[in-house]
């Protein structure tokens, strides 16, 4: 049996009890011993002892100032990711990082420098990759069954808006929304954005159009292998979650579709209906979280390079800009990395 | 029984001896009393003759200047659509006319004022719109059943390039290919293009990049309804002829797939294995034809309008000439009507 | 091109006028010259004459005497089939006739003695061989795509009860409906049926079940060649017309499953809803009918072996009286041909 | 937080395995502190002690005579099933049993005597019922989503079939793969099996046929409710694990079909082709097992009636017995309970 691996995480919302409870569930020899959050409460601290966390505490440096925690997870805000990481790094810790880990360019570079010189791993959290769905498409196009890529096709919809507040902190619908389907268009073309254009509309909800964003787009690259990409995106699906993708190519196409609760099929009167895609996408994405936490726990084991490394902590973010001032040019923009 | 109606035929290619026989095999009380085309060889008169046809010529004037001839199907070359079509409408003949009426605007509007003040009925084969399977999708839309249109996308990939040379004479990718598409967009948005932005490459054949066109396009446009609409094009897809569209919008999303030879499902150990997509255009689209014939004999009988009229004529073209300049400028073009 | 072919046609029902349909709009080379039906009206007579067949008469002498008639076409009544059938073979006229040629076996016996030394093709209209779905399952098996076939599937559900008044006549459930299903499971197969088993019940209707018969049913078999089969029945399915099969074998599987109007799928808050099976079985089957029909007169053409031989007669309707006999008995039947 | 409950199991292979792993990732609030199994090694008692085990023994008294110990899981092989259940019983220890109890009818009727004179709980191992494709079948008719059940359709086949070794030991195909299906016909039916026929062969391999057995297998059976059912089972699917259900009523049908491990579907020159059905049983139901154990903890805690109990122990063994009677006789045999 390895030597257990000992780890904190910054953040107990959501996606830090989900990252928790990928590891205590899921990956043997990891012991979770710190959990920060300013904002840690009564529930929360109970939560995470039952799940065998030693310390719940409300102070970061409860993690960082601990020589025994060898890695940490950074599941806090995204003003605070930058941050983290560069404090983990300063210690010598690993890090997993939530994604976006900074809305600025040069604060990513400088970040980034910052782990580089430590010599930690660094992860950035797209956990789509991990998906069962897009990984068959990026194994699939890796084994050469489309040929050379021409076109990648990704749908991305959400089920439901959302608060026209949360906009003004996220960045926009680039920077958390369709930032998972322009590293998903890296991902599955191997290949890097060359030019970008979007065409955006508000049809969903005008809050989100007063509140300076758009709610439904088109956006088209053109790819440096030469492919040609297109996402499409909309904050409401009135069927729930809608994430698709297809990469045509020379030899064929590959394609996804969406994932449900059931393969039950309703034959009657009024059609034959199956059910809608899973709603929810903690419950549509939960195993790729896992097989996430699990690639980076064994990129520390073996000493291997992590999935997801620094490059993808950038690329995104520089699409997601670019995109941004094409929507505000109307036109399409070149991307210099 | 209705009085016989008289027909005569331009052009006796692929497309004419389609129109004939989804006349002569399935829409009764129409007489094809002539069919003229200037390369009629004798397999073309045998095959005309056992189809009924009276006068198999090689000059369009049997058909103009035969008074008993009440409507005409212009099936010939690109090159003589407008001038057919203007001597049809001076003799006071209906007029079916294959698309495009002309690769010129001006020469469209002059031709459909010559038309308009003939008097007759004009119909432009948009044959798709007559498909099962689009035409199932426009009817969920007019039946409200997506809500307000907020994306159209359509998937139109050829199963083989066309010889270069052909390039030269189509008017290229967006004159010959594509037009459907934008049609099929105006059809199912019942909306009219204001943008368009294309992101082409070649991709399949170089030939055709040396003959200035293109072989793989994104095209994307801003509807005037609001709505954005998106393209994707190939001409040469490895598994077939693959059609589809897409209708999102505020209550839901409505979507058609391919058809297919048959619904046999081969399960094996190498996987679970459907057939692939109808291949050839005729195939594929065979019902439609047959629709497209009987409206517009129905439009002819009942004195009612066509169900694809002179304006559906022109702004196809007027897009698909915005989708070349947007192609060179390299930016999106707004067009005016 | 090949001299004509003369035909008559004994019945000018349902079925009577989608053969002439199939002729006159699908098949060159052939003159339908009389049609005779004892109920023949003036609605009838007009339609006929709008296909251009000359003689419709009330008389079946109308078509035997004729000796220009070369082939007949036998769809009238049931209780009609075996006497037209011998007085077709006398005149030494081809013959394809509707199933079933008689519901006695000795009958049908007697009656293809006659045929076989008038040596006429003959043809038994079971007309679902000919169906795109259920060929492409029959090729795949003759391919040997599946290997050994192990287990046959077939589910045959009706959209609609009959009236209970027909059933008195049909024959019942499985000479009028299951007939099909025996047909196919040979078919399928490539083998006969040795033993059957039937478990019945009346759940559809109680009328059905004074009338003496079953509106459901699941039928087993043991074929000859050591695969097993099974049938499953209903008088009525709530979504329309169910047609589905299977062959399962040492290699693999196929399988087919419905048509439907179009592939379009519509996704809403209630879930993915696509079309439900064509509804009627005219609908369903036209392709079928058209090829059916087309084969009988390739094999009078070239004199060849017709598709569907006397055998096919006889073998279906020894299943149908087999199927009985173990409902009344309940308890498994051999059958001996 | 309710009190730790604490479990011990008979058995450590697979399944033992699985129900301990299902228990310690994603059970809280559960104690495994005893697994016994007489073929304990030290690689599963390092495995046990990895999982929080306490105890790991060779003997079953560490189990029985524990009075800490509130819940067995009976994991260990069929022979033991019985005399464990009473132990467990008289030591008033709640039960979760694996199936099948026992082979003999009566030794189960004495068994289940004995365990509700003892009063404790007792559920059997039918974990497809908690599958969530077969749950949201019974889901749909328990809504009443098909109106009355009419043909209840089950197919069951194997992906490899096992070591004719292994046949004379688990009772044969109706004792260790058929009972699934017996026990899901009644469970989608909502009724008990009245009548049953079997018509058997062995088409895969012939040493299954020397040790007694048969590994393909077409069942019907006559719900008391008046519905017909119908298994097709066969020890090996080319494909894999093949594992579908219909039900089939007055107001429509509901339908599963199998889960694979990914929605990619590759369409290329060969056709469209989409992943096989998940091969291994672990796999395919591995998220019913940890909802089984969910539901029996549930069960213990709310002091509520198990989702399995002992009529569910009895009923599919008799069934099982009664196929084997109705084969060896080649007749159908009827159920009395």
């Amino acid at each position: 049996m390895k030597k257990e691996l000992v780890i904190g995480i910054l953040g107990a919302g959501r996606i830090g009890k989900v990252h928790t409870e990928s590891i205590t569930t899921g990956i043997p020899g990891v012991k979770i011993k710190t959990i920060a959050d300013p904002f840690m409460d009564a529930d929360t601290e109970a939560w995470g002892h039952a799940q065998g966390v030693e310390i719940m505490s409300k102070d970061p440096r409860a993690v960082f100032d601990d020589p025994e925690i060898q890695a940490v997870l950074i599941c806090s805000s995204t003003d605070t990711h930058a941050e983290f990481t560069r404090e983990a790094a300063r210690k010598g810790k690993h890090i997993f990082c939530e994604k976006p880990l900074d809305l600025d360019v040069e604060r990513i570079r400088e970040t980034l420098k910052i782990v580089d010189e430590a010599g930690v791993k660094f992860q950035i959290g797209f956990n789509r990759r991990f998906d069962h769905n897009f990984r068959a498409l990026r194994d699939a196009v890796e084994a050469g069954k489309v040929g050379d890529p021409h076109i990648i096709r990704i749908t991305s919809r959400d089920p439901a808006p959302p608060n026209p507040a949360y906009i003004q902190v996220s960045g926009g619908i680039f920077m958390d929304m369709t930032i998972h389907d322009f590293d998903m268009t890296r991902f599955l073309s191997g290949s890097e954005v060359e030019e970008i254009y979007v065409q955006g509309a508000v049809l969903v909800d005008p809050e989100i159009g007063k509140a300076g964003d758009i709610d439904t787009a088109i956006i088209t690259m053109k790819m440096a292998n030469g492919a040609l990409a297109v996402i499409d995106n909309s904050r409401k699906a009135a069927y729930g979650y809608d994430q698709r993708a297809e990469v045509f190519g020379s030899k064929g196409s590959v394609a996804s579709s969406n994932d449900s609760a059931s393969t039950a099929v309703l034959s009657n009167e009024e059609g034959v209906t199956a059910e809608k895609p899973l709603y929810f996408f903690l419950e549509r994405y939960m195993g790729s979280f896992t097989t996430e936490m699990k690639e980076f726990i064994t990129a520390i084991r073996e000493d291997g390079p992590t999935p997801v490394g620094p490059v993808d902590a950038l690329r995104p973010v520089q699409i997601a800009l670019a995109a941004r001032e094409s929507l505000d040019a109307g036109k399409p923009v070149k991307i210099t990395y």
